[in-house]
């Protein structure tokens, strides 16, 4: 990101009561970038600087990614399961409405927004409903607007697993997968869409482990 | 203004599908912010240039004015009353929905805000919902939320997987968890669980395809 868009996001998330902000490998900050954060100097002074994407989103239990390309169920590629469905900010805020757990907000870079690769790493997709005339927004923003929707959420009544219990899920749900000969090369497109499902849903730890009994019990059985 | 709002605002407008901007007694653009308007430099070439805010607000039908100092009802003084009720930018987008006419939405310096007399021209106040920490907002930021509020633009075109397509899911996840010799008296509770999980998920058709595949994959695999 540019040193403005840092600022600007900066002072958004406090005008949100937003505070941990996390920058991957950023810019470096210049007085036009302090200049535009205003009164939200303390954000910037307090902002993590991490070296890689994982490191950034080693803490969160849910990874919420931002996209501003939208795509139509007509279109068939593969990759296209990467932002489809897309929730709108209203959606993504009445869902996280009754969880407690820790959620990270991924915005790509100002120029090309988050990669496929960067994608794979979230459990949701946001996008904000623009024209199609120019769909193309200002970062900020789009943190901003994203920000203003999730601002009146407090802490949840139910607890979200948390995000090392989702890998588990994840990785014995790989290996059922592969003990049931499910071809190989829909492994990957079949796993991102189950992050995606169950992203969206949000699950409790119990239900974690559930599922996770569930698909243990499946193994043995099968390799009995 | 100064011109890198003013570019900024021009490009909020467009991504969210409005055209009109009319500018009082306005800075001068410079390249910075034609920089910040993008793709939006039409908007900015087109815009109406007013002497006054009596000129500029002449042809709208509702004028809506925008302030960050909100005052609480329990402060009598007379001139809070220009500011009090506030509606929030999602009571201003229920209560516009079913009007045809023209509305000016009105943005005060970013320095100062509407003063008092700008007020008095307005027939509608709006303030965004921001902390108490900190709530004063870049400009553009305040007028990209309430574009994207009043845009009115729909979400996509993804379509949900119809009941019929889920009670098949729920049937055969059902199936899958007895050839498993998962424990039947757990069945029902865990179904009700399966059930809650893409409930809250929203599954696409494609997405039950999938997941419909994987069990029917895994029941023939228990099977040989």
């Amino acid at each position: 990101m540019y040193d403005g868009n840092v600022g600007s996001v900066a002072r958004a998330m406090k005008n949100f009561g937003f505070r941990e902000l996390v920058l991957v490998k950023p810019c470096r900050m210049r007085e036009f970038g302090r200049a535009m954060a205003s009164h939200a100097q303390d954000l910037l002074d307090e902002a993590t600087i991490a070296p890689s994407l994982e490191d950034a989103l080693s803490g969160a239990d849910l990874v919420v990614g931002t996209t501003g390309k939208r795509i139509g169920e007509g279109q068939r590629h593969l990759r296209l399961h990467l932002r489809v469905p897309c929730l709108t900010p209203k959606e993504l805020a009445e869902r996280l409405f009754p969880w407690e757990g820790k959620v990270a907000l991924l915005f790509g870079p100002e120029d090309c927004g988050l990669s496929n690769d960067e994608l794979m790493n979230c459990d949701l997709v946001v996008s904000i409903p623009t024209s199609d005339g120019y769909p193309v927004m200002n970062l900020s923003h789009a943190a901003a607007i994203l920000l203003y929707e999730l601002s009146g959420i407090g802490p949840g009544e139910v607890k979200m697993a948390d995000g090392n219990s989702l890998d588990r899920l994840y990785a014995r749900y790989r290996d059922w997968l592969c003990s049931i000969d499910y071809p190989p090369h829909k492994i990957e497109y079949t796993m991102l869409m189950v992050r995606r499902i169950y992203g969206r849903s949000g699950l409790t730890e119990r239900e974690v482990n559930t599922v996770l009994g569930a698909l243990k019990k499946a193994e043995w059985s099968n390799g009995r």
